[in-house]
């Protein structure tokens, strides 16, 4: 290839790495496609960094030693978090929201790309110093969320299902009873699904008495694996003791009052 | 914000547009972020236009009038899709993904975020001038490339269910007749999922006999909606009658032999 300018360079750069988030690139890699010199290439690395930092759109880091090379970072700024956390609250109490029985209906969010997309960078960002090997979530809402958290923190998304299927094989089969509604359910994941002593981090749109959580946390330790975190889009307020204790919640549902329709809900993060 | 450098607007520019792709931003938005003038933002524009096309990382288009603005269009090359493809290929073909009944072991490819980004980027690339209004696909296994086909396409994901639920609210159930084990099976989708009169794109990982896309065709009728096109990332050789004609498959599965642990498929797409 001919020699690309530094503008042309920088672009392909953030273009690149942001596409893999989490992905280290070599110093070669981009020597070779680019066409220039590794000292070349620094300048531009350097430059970059302060771009991104100065423009909160993310961080971009260089790993050094011999499995060393550049990252983008996807973490967002406090101020975007706050804005994306009101606009969903405000979305997700319009009244038209509540079903009979109390329910919310919500898959217009939870199926929105860019929405989820939003979401899946919060929740990496919160877990992507802890060295998580895949994003494990229930079929079905929650999915596209964990999706897009599985893409930014770049490991495997797995889908534990409702009940085992011929198209996955030999399957690890657990019952739990489920916290809200005293039932039984059953979960489902291929043995070749997880390797052992992984660590995993749990995603989910709802969570209300943790009882799902608690029947992953027991699926995993079949594979020799442990839930690693929980990251949840809301979890109710009541019951206050839950089957588990710590897990982060984007989203608190206070009360849905259906006689008045109101959707008492608040954001789950502090802002100092 | 202070002023900018070229090399900053230039990185913010292909980084937000490529964020958020398919997705119109106007040139106000841009000045008044980058507090810079409008001539000076249309220079960057058009220097990013030739950058992204000379470097084949997609396209920057601009569209004029009082709608208009700038916007990025996450196209691939021939070549990479080529490439795409055939590691695709040689991952499937792998005897060890033989099931018993001659089933394929595929949800660690079709839950990679990487491999299902690429896979979202040419569905999206191929039905991006069609004026898509939803992304349809049915639980489970599907939903993770149709949901990266809807952020590439910035349209809504709809999640077709195998059954009502309590927090879809009312919804429309249809029954249909499954072409290749011949049994009755439901699908149901909330009333508020669709509005009237829209084009959906239907997206899934597996087609066999096409009686899951005529069901889907029956439900959008349900909705005065039309399914516009069809992708699906593996359909069979057989039965080359299928329910539906016209469909765009990126791998074609002529056969699995199980006696002799032979997967034998190629790539759907003809490159002249």
């Amino acid at each position: 290839m001919e020699k690309l300018q530094r503008n042309e360079r920088i672009a392909a750069l953030i273009k690149i790495l942001s596409d893999q988030p989490n992905q280290i690139f070599t110093f070669n890699h981009f020597v070779e496609n680019f066409n220039c010199a590794k000292s070349t290439l620094s300048e531009d690395v350097e430059l970059l960094k302060g771009i991104v930092a100065k423009l909160e759109l993310g961080a971009v880091e260089t790993i050094s030693g011999a499995a060393g090379g550049v990252k983008y970072i996807p973490t967002l700024g406090k101020e975007k978090i706050k804005q994306i956390l009101s606009n969903l609250c405000t979305s997700l109490a319009e009244p038209s929201r509540i079903l009979s029985g109390g329910f919310l209906y919500m898959t217009d969010i939870i199926y929105n790309p860019s929405v989820v997309d939003d979401i899946g960078k919060i929740f990496a960002g919160q877990f992507i110093d802890k060295d998580i090997h895949y994003v494990v979530t229930v079929e079905t809402k929650g999915i596209p969320i964990a999706m897009m958290t599985a893409r930014y923190l770049n490991v495997p998304l797995i889908i534990v299902r409702r009940d085992s299927k011929v198209t996955e094989g030999s399957s690890v089969n657990i019952n739990y009873v489920s916290a809200s509604s005293r039932r039984i359910q059953t979960m489902s994941l291929s043995r070749r699904a997880i390797k052992k002593n992984s660590k995993v981090l749990f995603v989910d749109d709802f969570m209300k008495g943790g009882g799902t959580v608690r029947g992953i946390i027991e699926l995993m330790k079949e594979f020799e694996s442990e839930v690693e975190g929980i990251a949840v889009l809301i979890s109710t307020k009541e019951p206050i003791k839950k089957f588990i204790n710590e897990y982060f919640s984007l989203i608190i549902l206070n009360e849905v009052d259906e006689q008045e329709s109101i959707i008492d809900l608040k954001p789950g993060i502090k802002f100092d």
